[in-house]
């Protein structure tokens, strides 16, 4: 048995997750350029990640590579896809129309990867009863009721850090499972609820840092 | 010597770097509550973090706590933003008006971390000489020349993956040096070249797969 085709049962750690995207994209690529199989080693030269690596990564998902060819493009590409939960749609709140977060409902993308916005919430009177990119924004009073006609388990939270607990504490209440928090306030939740950092300005800085230690 | 007044000349390590950030909200949040002064162990509470790991953190910037009182607030939160490259302002080109890159382009929230967006690229004809909010577009074929009059550091990379890598190329050639690469596409470069990878669908994947876990 190869690690090719060893089916891994175990609990998949973060950072392999974070990796199955780029196999994704890649044998997407592949795909759209007329291949038909892809073996780990083609992947590791295009995306510079070892080999037994990807292999290992692949041993999460269910797909079985063949010696000497490799998986099947068409299949991994599904596999991958179902399994990262992008072939799912689902549904979210976002709450904070400012700038982010109405950058966020302009982005048509994350539907793509399985995240459909179906409502936002503010208190800035001009909002109300508005949408953008068809979403309607409601005032965050209306959360609780809206969650008993329309449950969602996901909320975004962009918010200012003044408010992102206290809002944060409400979508719980209300019934959220996961947070996917854009500021960079660290948020409490409890241990059942799922939480998930994406600070760009935390990014910005470990970019700026390295840039600077490049230039000296 | 306590932990707290060590100066740590280190190079900075990345998770460190990561923390800051939260540090600095925290720091910001209770200073406009009107606090003078915050200690590890406060900001510990507030974000759930080991009060020691924060001294070590900040040990890495230029500033000292006092014994029982801790650090004065106003000039942590000006020694933390300074520090992160918030004050100065960092000038960026983005490529790739779509979805995600015009809803970047939208976001007026980055330049108050230090990343101005001074021009776009893309190929639609409908979209050249156009601009958004006030970021001009410009034809991809331009950047070399643009490079020449108004040069900056930064690129933003919001291309379908079919042509991140040709743009990575384009870029580099041109002087770029740092890559904000938000395609789930694992991009190659020079070695003196700054990545940052921020794929909001990695980050997608994640939380989907915890919701998943949670519910089963």
């Amino acid at each position: 048995m190869t690690l090719q085709s060893a089916k891994n049962t175990d609990k998949i750690p973060e950072p392999t997750l974070r990796r199955l995207p780029w196999y994704l994209s890649c044998a997407k690529l592949m795909g759209e350029k007329g291949e038909k199989f892809v073996s780990s080693t083609q992947i590791s030269r295009q995306i510079n990640i070892d080999a037994s690596q990807i292999a290992k990564d692949l041993s999460y998902v269910d797909i079985t590579g063949r010696t000497r060819v490799g998986y099947e493009i068409e299949r991994l590409v599904q596999v991958l896809e179902d399994f990262l939960g992008f072939t799912n749609l689902h549904r979210a709140y976002l709450f904070g129309v400012g700038s982010l977060g109405g950058a966020l409902l302009g982005d048509s993308g994350l539907a793509h990867f399985g995240l459909k916005i179906v409502g936002a919430f503010d208190i800035k009177p001009e909002l109300l009863g508005t949408s953008i990119n068809g979403i309607p924004i409601y005032h965050t009073d209306e959360f609780e009721a809206r969650m008993r006609t329309e449950r969602v388990n996901i909320g975004v939270l962009t918010v200012p850090i003044s408010i992102a607990q206290e809002i944060t504490d409400k979508m719980v209440a209300g019934g959220i499972k996961a947070v996917w928090n854009f500021t960079p306030f660290r948020i409490r939740v409890p241990e059942h609820i799922v939480v998930q950092n994406t600070s760009l300005y935390a990014h910005l800085a470990v970019m700026f840092n390295r840039l600077n230690e490049m230039n000296t």
